[in-house]
């Protein structure tokens, strides 16, 4: 079976999973919407797919699943129009800002018997990948601590902090995500600290840019995430998890594994310093998983349940902020 | 000058302090008084000093300053002994397990004009000390977030954790005294979340053995600390200080520098799996640097002042636990 | 432009350069040929090209350059037809193994203006590339010593060691190529010894599994190159360049970077343990390499010439293991 | 027991033996010998032994053996004069740089049943211990191909050079003793390439300061050696070995084990940059060694049928490159 694919947004995200689907032997992409049509043909032109409206590519018999890059804000829009027309839906993260406005839809892609996948892209990241199977393998017990750090090399301009919905739901969330698929047991209590460190501005614009959190599970596992807008040294994305009789750590991944040695010492080049590099293979491999999981009519993960329960917690954690104390999950 | 040392207690801690006194070039050592004859015979008869009683230390001509190894709830008597005495005084953590008693210690060592070192080893270490070093140069900025892991190889027996005054007191403590020496400015609230992951014993006992905290400063600069009591991988002990203008840290440290690689990958022997052999030099230094003040009379790091910043802190942490909420340091 | 392609031989590496033409912007697979009409049209099919005769690539208009993957005892006759038919030609290594045979292809294709690259895929690895930008970068001053750790994860087949022309021309010259690359003066002598220590099998065939060469040019620069046939974890390709100002090296690459730590140390996953696995990046920019050096009418490297100068170094190392002294190269 | 030692010579390695001697709990220093009278207080002093002649510690019935830390010229007559007089020896390798002086030696030695240890230290590192120990308990399988990196901070004065017998005997001679350590076989032919490329006067007074070395034993087991006399990045020395089932190899050691990350990327500090530094529990090892097979009547390794093996294969190398060729070892 070859899933046929209708991308909606042609942007810098759009462009990534447009080359995934065009370059995977089991999908083809038909058709690209983006409301600038300059984006769209140019989409079309490199990947010999056709350009039509959203409307066309929901009505389309020869579409079986969409691919949605539009901006967040049609994101929930899309996905129950999308899901009534009984399309497969993968959607960039977040289904929405608002926990009523993404259960609203998760019951619509109930009601519908849609099949939704939510583009947490990182648990597919070929490294994590190989610590999350070394855990399900049993090679260091049972999951006690795990340590997540993300930096990203700068800060976004105001203008999209301001629309991101701060920064434990724009950039922790997908830590949060992380700490779940880690912990293997659903954090039942968060508690953060925040604060303005890097750029002023980001705080007059209400929110923080650097953070750390610690979650809580039932029989007391815990995760610890360390967050900064800015990290001079590229995009620092590590995780360790510390159980029983042993732990797991990837470490992170720079383009050239080089060292240059001297009397200044021994040097590495920096990291990564965009998660479009840094992600490729995940990118990759999460629409891959995507399209097998259409293929088997497997169960999708991660799913929409998984964007909700992020985002509560990214809610949790600023509300523990705000309030200066543990909040619990219900 | 030659410091002529007294050391009172010939136990295990005792005897890593009797070598590095006798070793090094400035001092002395006297005297060594123990409760057990047959432990002060030990030292007096290895290193060629004498056995004495603690009076006849605390009336000697011959001894400037004494090494306090004996067990916890002798220290602050003997601290407020030897200060009235005029002795310069090393004194293992902690002075007290209690706030208000470690305050009146002070009180007497600052009336006395006593000079007074609490055994916060972890300072003296080689790689922690270059970690400042490099912070203090300026090479990483400000310093915007400290990460410090900190696992011990095994839990200690119950008894010893039903005397110890829990983990926070007694294991955490070293941790929250070198967030403080790292952050450069003083925590003013702290969250804790605590766990008993590793021994049902020590739960019974009333104690935690798997603990994250956060500390805060008023500027907003963040601390985490992750403590377990048991690490099958060794002594864990690394620091990282992200900043404004880059990152540092320090690696865990293991007893043989090799690599064996084979089919089932690259493997590096375990860390020290003893506190002593992975500070060997950190105690070293320790006694160096209190016998340099003596002889310069210089201001002694880390004071009694540290002694008690550190533990109000664990007092802090365990009240957080207890009360789910963020608690402030007066 | 767009550079259209012909490829001749559909097998394992055939296939690797027929994705690279396909997925690059610049090119286009046009056309396939193969002795087993099956393996050409799975190509075909997989990128939509045709399948044709080599002589009808020889005679097509539409087809500007070819890529050779044939069997190695065909290279130096399609070099040379291909090249008087006026195609640009990527050449797999080697042109042949015996140098004469190389000399009289090179001649043709000087006579007839040709434009051959020769398939030395390890200069275009990414990795290696920083190591050449570091040196020619000044960072390490001026290149003294290299030294190029090169084994394979396991020997193949006796069979082929037969028709491999033995490990100096069949291995050890991506090692003599990478060693001209890295020392930017001509080796003008070289030394070996050469063993069987891996299989006997290989040594009954006349062949050896296990050698150490050592390069040295006029100003008494020097290479090491170290070889086995069989590394129990994985294919190991590291090279360093030690210089009168520094050091440069790359690493060993590995699929996954994690590590595991329990009471037996630290493990990291083995290393790649398939060339082509470990080289992907490689063979895609070498092939970019080529097409861009078409396009931009640019002189193409490495050459024919490259293929001869590692192809003599090669034989002046069979030589001094035959003769158990240093060999000159004319 | 307790051994009883005298010194002779008490420039800077024999500080070293003194502190080490000093500091072992079964050996007592009872005398120092020097030419120059305040070197020999010096020791004395700081470590409460007697200053004697060379004749008076020759006959002294309070010595059981004797460190030789005289010029190199002095060692072969003092080791004969010792062995008669029946001390135990522990000389500073050379015994001598001729190997018919060598030979004589080791000859007086065996007549008069005495024991002689070679200072050759780096068998005493505990990490290159640790490698040894890998090797047999057999986790690398059957050794094959050992290397050694072996480079110095920086070139000694030339008129070290002019003494020092040259870079094989002088340098070399220190990976030849680790290459038999490793090898467990005996080389049988050597072949090696030398050059002058750090410092012309070197190559004034006769001798070479960058050489690449080719060790070869019955079996075909290839050690490969490089060495320099000059590196920007610290004292760098390496181990590493490969096997029938795997690799071990040593780390370089660095006095400070931190890491500073910023834009320019990741740097660690350079290596130690002083072989004493470098050494330093190499050297107390070797002393404890000598100490230890002296109270058990036990083999003494290395002897001085070491130091003449190595020996040997230096004026081999010497003769490979005079002689562009291959040479045996008888």
């Amino acid at each position: 079976m070859t899933v046929r694919f209708g991308l909606l947004g042609a942007g810098r995200i759009g462009k990534v999973h447009a080359k995934a689907v065009s370059g995977d032997a089991n999908a083809k992409l038909v058709a690209v919407a983006d409301a600038f049509p300059a984006a769209a043909e140019a989409i079309a032109s490199a990947y010999g797919c056709e350009v039509r409206t959203i409307e066309a590519i929901e009505a389309a018999k020869d579409i079986d699943a969409v691919v949605i890059c539009t901006p967040t804000d049609t994101h929930a829009d899309l996905i129950e129009r999308f899901s009534r027309a009984g399309k497969a839906i993968f959607c960039e993260k977040p289904v929405d800002l608002d926990v009523a406005r993404v259960q609203a839809c998760i019951k619509v892609v109930n009601e519908t018997k849609g099949k939704l996948m939510v583009g947490f892209n990182r648990r597919f990241d070929p490294h994590f990948m190989a610590v999350k199977k070394a855990i399900d393998e049993g090679r260091i017990g049972t999951v006690e601590m795990v340590t997540i750090t993300s930096r990203d090399p700068g800060a976004p301009p105001v203008d999209y902090i301001k629309r991101s919905g701060g920064i434990f739901r724009d950039m922790t969330i997908h830590d949060f995500d992380m700490a779940r698929f880690l912990l293997g047991e659903e954090p039942v209590a968060v508690t953060a600290t925040a604060a303005v460190l890097v750029d002023k501005a980001i705080g007059e614009a209400g929110d923080y840019d650097s953070v750390s959190v610690i979650l809580q599970t039932a029989s007391g596992k815990q995760a610890i995430i360390s967050n900064s807008r800015r990290a001079t040294y590229g995009y620092d994305q590590r995780i360790e998890i510390h159980g029983s009789k042993g732990l797991v750590s990837a470490e992170n991944q720079r383009p050239f594994s080089i060292e240059v040695a001297n009397g200044d010492g021994y040097t590495r080049p920096p990291l990564h310093d965009f998660f479009m590099t840094r992600y490729t293979e995940a990118y990759a491999n999460e629409i891959a998983s995507f399209i097998a999981a259409i293929e088997k009519d497997a169960t999708i993960t991660p799913s929409g349940a998984d964007g909700l329960a992020a985002l509560k917690l990214a809610d949790a954690a600023l509300q523990s902020v705000k309030e200066g104390r543990l909040v619990k999950i219900d």
